[in-house]
């Protein structure tokens, strides 16, 4: 591996970055970027941190143990670790809309992300096409009240069949339940096409038409069991005007879904992000 | 008087265009501004023209009965005929803070707006020593659970002794009563600190920071009768991160709040709002 | 045909509105869009309008005729007459980065986009299987210093025998002979990879970076003999920061080379630009 | 002092953070703020670190000498030291457009900034009313081709009576001499009315109205003795169209100019600015 980063949360007290850094300065370990941030109301300290491993005197494979014996243990730390070698594993979750996924398709395809997709899972057939063309495997769930559970199930089995780190809906109109989220926290990224908090649930474009507002929105955030209420990852905004249509509002908004997914999917990724009370700590 | 500008809504029919501006041209008025709209889902048509009067043939006081004869009663409109050299009357209404109402005085004072601001209303003494710097009357009306209705019964009074044309709520911490707010249709424009309608009511920067969102907003917006909820006039918004808190969402909104409320004070008095069905035709 | 729509520029006189709308109401046209615009400085009048052909009493086929003869030539006008059911014919020129085809492409074949894409040319074979996964005809035509004129009597030939009304530069790394400009005028959209006129010519995210900019930007415009300097037809900018290296600003430029490409070719096939003196009229 | 900052750059080595850290953290220091960056193309470290004073084993006069002992020179470390307690003074340079002026007077005087301005120097008595109105001492140094050099010798006298720590341009038309400049390096902050490197020098609104851009900016810099060409602050943009005149990206320019110009006072005072190779690192 090239580098390793450390994605840290814990209680603030005195000392914490210099007996982190400490621990990467005295193993020969060159930092690369270091982030840190402290909630100064909740007392809680986040880090980020990433160092080359060339001449790094702990193996990659023993860093997680040595890293939480001296300092994740005593200071109660919550924490992960990366490698820079690991690809991380996408699923893509769709419904008929084509413009998330042909944007996602394309930036993997193209090497401007290193991201395996090897899994789209619908509840229509209709994108299939788009991944026959890209040579990606695609599942057909349709999903009514009474085969919910099982679909779900199926899901879940495709995920870990696959492989699969983290799955991400680009514009899925299903509701996951409760069960399912559990099982991938912070591991499901969403794309709501609004501003959020404004124009929760369906139709929010139609609805923001209505309330003639000059500016809409697109929201992607962590799934969590309240609908479109998890941590926002990223959000950008277009201004419209009285003479924009609704259709005009699906048309701009299109491209804000697209550029406001790919930067949850990009920074998700790229191990900047830390979730904390609803909240999230991007370091980019 | 230089020019006129007709602000008019109607039901959409064949030939509205060609009709007014063959009034205007018929008359030896050049229009050197022209825009127009149509609602198709609402089919309602909405134009503003500006023509030179120099050598139009019909003497300014003229104008209106003319047009009310020969068009507007016909077509059943909806119209306002301004004049460029008539200068709106504006007060102030304010609170405690002193961004908003700065901000305006100087846009005045030096020039930029072509504006009147006889008066001032607070419900506080704090910032008398502003308007006392420009020179403009400064009334203090605390108001309490017991007194709103004879307190807003002087305003209205000082609003007619002072000739005033619109009211501007520069963060202005009061609800003001249906029966003040009927008086003034279209009249009194507010600048509420959020985009709405995300965040309405008080403390809006506080909710967001709890939502934890990525993208702080401004709205202006025509006062209703629904707390706002009327016609929004503008709206614009600054990236926030976690590293902001709730002082630096206050701080960074105050220049939102500044820029948006201008926005709508210039639109207003270059009249280039039409309001219709809670949304705004805004020709800029 | 559903709807005509009249691009207009000529000099500036009265009643010129009034005459044009009373032309197609008189033919019984129902107007669905009109805007139109005056250049004060230059007094130059520009207008795009649009109507209904349902009820229209020219048949499509003579409109052209009819307007010619009744104003345009009597008013000195220059203008152009475009039909809703006409689908215009798109070439692509591109060198070796896919991101702005793949975009373009996308949007064509999800529907978002009513134009049809025949031609592909490169002077490189590396999009090629792009070409081929969306099964568009592919031209490898490489430039050297010797064969330009060659190959681009081969381009031209191409566009010919496609039947092509407009080309596309995604990132064509090739300047275009001033001949070959001038046979397709304004029928030529390139996007460069910077905020216009900063950082004109090759490798301008360098030289932003190189200048310590905090926002780097994308511009579209109409092809003219001078490089980078023709009619602009779209920007967009994106912040950057210290923690940008050049790298990150070809990542964050990227999307902003998409959308301010695909913006400008929506304008350009809606109808909504007009061209005069190096500057667009662009009635969005 | 209630908290000390820190502002550090020199070239990358191991261990760095941990070091100065360390320093903090041994000392009984508690960190509130770090931000650290490192230049890899040039391999410069640049930190920011702010820690509460309250229980600091070091008296706030000792900590300069004993910082620079132990790490500074050992080091070989660029830096600077400031206090919370400090109020920095400004002096602000105008000639005859009032709206930054007023916008910095307005933030200074509600306590939205915590600057001393005891100082304007004009080479105009255009804005000395505003002057007066806040109470702030004005003095008209007009320039010509044969006085520039007294005058500047007196300017500077003014900014050494006056004990100012730094400068601001707020449109002032003049350009100063390198030697006035060599004495306050970055310490004079300009405000300049387009988005460099586009458009600098004089009449930048009309150059962008020339070129038909569609966006227009305002850019903050330290004033370096190459004109417009300094380290960039800040800077940012509105879109503009077609319907916009001169005058009318005149007027919304303004509004980018106090921003920017703002922005930039706010970072420099808040001591999160440093300056290297003609480019900011921005700790904001």
């Amino acid at each position: 591996p090239h580098s390793a980063t450390l994605l840290i949360h814990c209680q603030d007290r005195q000392g914490l970055v210099s007996r982190i850094t400490d621990f990467i300065a005295r193993n020969n370990g060159n930092i690369i970027y270091l982030d840190q941030h402290v909630d100064a109301q909740k007392q809680v300290f986040f880090m980020r941190v990433e160092w080359e491993l060339e001449s790094f005197a702990i193996p990659a494979a023993d860093i997680a143990d040595q890293f939480r014996q001296e300092l994740a243990e005593p200071l109660a730390m919550h924490w992960q670790l990366h490698f820079s070698d690991e690809t991380p594993r996408m699923a893509v979750f769709v419904s008929k809309l084509p413009h998330c996924l042909f944007d996602i398709l394309a930036r993997c395809q193209s090497g401007e992300w290193n991201i395996d997709v090897p899994l789209i899972v619908s509840n229509h057939p209709d994108l299939k096409p788009i991944a026959d063309r890209f040579g990606i495997d695609y599942y057909v769930l349709p999903i009514t009240p009474n085969n919910k559970q099982e679909q779900e199930a199926e899901q879940r089995a495709l995920l870990a069949r696959y492989n699969i780190d983290f799955v991400v809906l680009a514009r899925y109109m299903q509701i996951l339940s409760p069960e399912f989220i559990d099982h991938y926290p912070e591991r499901i990224i969403n794309i709501h096409h609004s501003f959020l908090p404004a124009f929760p649930g369906a139709k929010p474009y139609h609805s923001a038409y209505a309330r003639g507002v000059k500016i809409i929105g697109a929201t992607s955030h962590y799934v969590t069991s309240e609908l479109d209420a998890g941590p926002i990852i990223a959000q950008d905004v277009v201004h419209v005007s009285h003479r924009d249509s609704v259709e005009d509002l699906v048309r701009k908004g299109r491209d804000l879904e697209k550029l406001v997914l790919a930067r949850a999917i990009w920074n998700h990724t790229q191990r900047k992000i830390l979730s904390y009370d609803n909240r999230t700590v991007i370091f980019d």
